[in-house]
């Protein structure tokens, strides 16, 4: 790609535009956006206008929003619409999300009714919904045709049907009843009828079912495409395997944002101010540094112990930290688990019989190094012994909150991401900090 | 699916299996597959023979290898034989990737030479390649047949090969001339010659390339499937998406995994032992234990200046964990913004400048609610500006480790993943406790 990037620049350099026009023909899309999106906005522009017309479209697809808008500014209004006919609808429902008011009335303006009405019906549904994802380019075919016929449809509407690999059977009503794949249809005797060879009740989601609900069900039953009913099960569109594998990308950056303290956002890194970037984590940070304050108030409060035993104080970052660690390890593998479907809420008891006896195992072998060196360092029976205790008392509290809390929060249906490394650590802290100084003060009799 | 369970159940009971078998033909073996993975063994046996032929074999594919397991030794060879040559290719080389070595043989044994041979073609690639995902079912069409002549090949082979959605051309030696989508074919001329439609200088990958690479691509490029070449650039398979899905999510369970300091394990949790488990987490909380007992050993040598102002050890604990919480921050959008191709290394000093601006703005604001509550609830301005002070040299140090590590690791070409929050966190707690009594040994004169 570096390499393609600076034939490209060389070819601008010396306008050589009818070789560009001829590179650029033989690229693919989304290798052209890429590009594109690295050229001075005046290459850009110049660029794309070399584009031929379903290429450009494809291209323009592929490009971020504010690249879009650029080029759209400098679109004529007949440009405007060409690329817009040529790109699909649940595109086309893409762009405009991303577009201020102005710029969509333009668009809209330009397109024509057939394809602003089907664009309004994408748009009405809420944001992250199936509705907003689907695409209604898709072809159905009627029960009582022959495979002939069913042929016949589909190489008339096959240009306006972004993917063909499904067919789906609509009844007069448009009530989904099954589906056909071009597999089925190319292997079927020609004069056979549509519904003696469909496959009948097909698996289908609703318009307002969760697009990640509907990205991990094409992924669990490998589908190329999803149909997407309404409410009297009538098909209304379909969800294509490009738009569930985005959905399944954006859902898992989001779990580790969350899952780092970060409170999410729409744009990539470097399309993030200063200013958006600090207050996506600030919040977090806030919040955490009063349970940190509550910490370091609950170590005060032993401050007679640490004068009498000076020695305890240097215990405190690696319980602490041994903690914390253990807590997010669990955390994070529910957490994970609970994604991909793995394990279940109701699965919390067995869930905790398996992080009690993993703590149980890890916390005395880590124990026991401790107690060794302790030994051999410090030569106090006492204070081994109080270090090792403590942390494998902090190690099994930490595994069972790690494993714990995200299991409450699913079942409290709030997002189990939330209940991640940084809030298991600070709420670990401060139990290590207990757990600690209780064992000390009745070893040491203080 | 839980009231699926629940009617299966009774039916079993009442060992109603013609209503069983009627049921199970209406159900999508991916649902199947879950249901028996939650039977007692005894009746998943039953039921999988009540399952038809076809069906069965996909029902196998999504179960489990230890539910596998103990179908195939529940099986008679004629059985067995029926299964593995309803599977396709390369969900046959999954199942014997995971069987011990006498189940192989027994398996290899029922399977006719030319299955054989195939399934041995892939099991030679190395785990994780673009190669050992592949399918050796695709459908090649030569540049010299007629739109007819292809689909009536397609017709003859269709029952082979895994997807039609798109069909690769070739030569006489099978080198990778071009490919055309079932639209492409379904909207031609029937008299067309292929390489007059044919989209030449197809996207390709090779047998050796790393199956996560592949899957990146398939989604950069919305490909349904990936064309596989040996290094003289013959065809010898296709990637489909469902694998490059599941590719995707194994790869980011691990980054998960690797984030929270856990070594990466191939089985999912429940499956996984309280000892295995337990092996996963230790590694890492031995290493990260030496770093929190160096933290310790910090502390302990300004034991004096501890005792000199006791206030200042409350604050220890919200200096380690804002500073660990930004490290975290950091380098989570730093390795997540690389696993999605936002960020690359040569981003290098973009992103040093960008976490340094948006660590000032956040630790200004951060210390400045804490000389706030300081001069509250202390009434000391010292106090409060070493504390401040502290607050914003721990925060941009922390971001700055945050984003360079896993930058440097990827350069280093260590995976960025193991340079996350558990040992950012141990790194930056340690500077953070420099940091901080530097600051206060000047500001307190000690």
């Amino acid at each position: 790609m570096d390499q393609l990037e600076k034939i490209i620049n060389a070819l601008i350099a010396n306008k050589e535009y009818s070789s560009l026009k001829t590179m650029l023909k033989t690229m693919n899309e989304a290798d052209i956006a890429e590009i594109f999106s690295n050229l001075p906005t005046e290459n850009m522009l110049r660029l794309f206008r070399l584009l031929p017309k379903d290429l450009a479209a494809d291209t323009f697809a592929f490009m971020d929003a504010d690249e879009q808008e650029l080029l759209i500014h400098s679109f004529s209004d007949s440009e405007l619409k060409e690329v817009f006919d040529e790109l699909y609808i649940d595109d086309a429902a893409d762009v405009i999300e991303e577009m201020p008011a102005n710029v969509v009335k333009r668009i809209l303006a330009n397109t024509d009714s057939d394809t602003r009405k089907q664009i309004n019906e994408i748009l009405k549904y809420p944001e992250d919904s199936a509705g907003s994802i689907m695409t209604v380019e898709y072809i159905s075919l009627r029960p009582d045709m022959t495979i002939n016929d069913a042929i016949k449809r589909i190489r008339r509407v096959i240009t306006e049907a972004e993917t063909i690999y499904t067919c789906y059977v609509t009844d007069n009503n448009r009530h989904l009843l099954g589906y056909l794949s071009v597999k089925d249809l190319l292997l079927a005797d020609e004069n056979e009828t549509v519904k003696n060879i469909m496959e009948t009740t097909p698996i289908c989601v609703h318009t307002t079912d969760d697009e990640e609900d509907v990205a991990k069900m094409m992924a669990k039953y490998d589908f190329v495409t999803m149909p997407v009913v309404d409410d009297e099960m009538r098909l209304v569109g379909i969800v294509t395997f490009d738009d569930a594998i985005s959905v399944l990308q954006e859902e898992t950056t989001e779990d580790f944002e969350k899952m780092a303290a970060i409170a999410p956002g729409d744009d990539s890194y470097f399309k993030t101010s200063v200013f958006r970037h600090a207050s996506r984590r600030i919040l977090w940070l806030l919040i955490l540094m009063i349970s940190g304050i509550i910490t370091g108030v609950l170590i005060s409060g032993y401050e007679e112990t640490l004068q009498a035993v000076t020695a305890l104080s240097a215990f405190i970052p690696m319980l602490m930290g041994t903690g914390g660690n253990c807590g997010s390890q669990s955390s994070t593998l529910i957490i994970r688990g609970m994604a991909v479907d793995d394990i279940r809420p109701r699965d919390f008891f067995k869930v905790v019989w398996m992080e009690l006896r993993v703590s149980l195992l890890a916390s005395i072998a880590l124990a026991f190094i401790n107690w060794l060196r302790i030994m051999v360092m410090y030569k106090d029976t006492r204070l081994a012994a109080v270090v090792s205790l403590a942390l494998i008392g902090t190690v099994v509290m930490a595994q069972l909150i790690g494993c714990s809390l995200p299991i409450a929060a699913k079942k409290l249906k709030l997002d189990p991401a939330v209940m991640a490394a940084p809030l298991i650590t600070t709420i670990v802290d401060a139990g290590s900090v207990l757990v600690y100084f209780t064992i000390a003060t009745r070893f040491f009799n203080l």
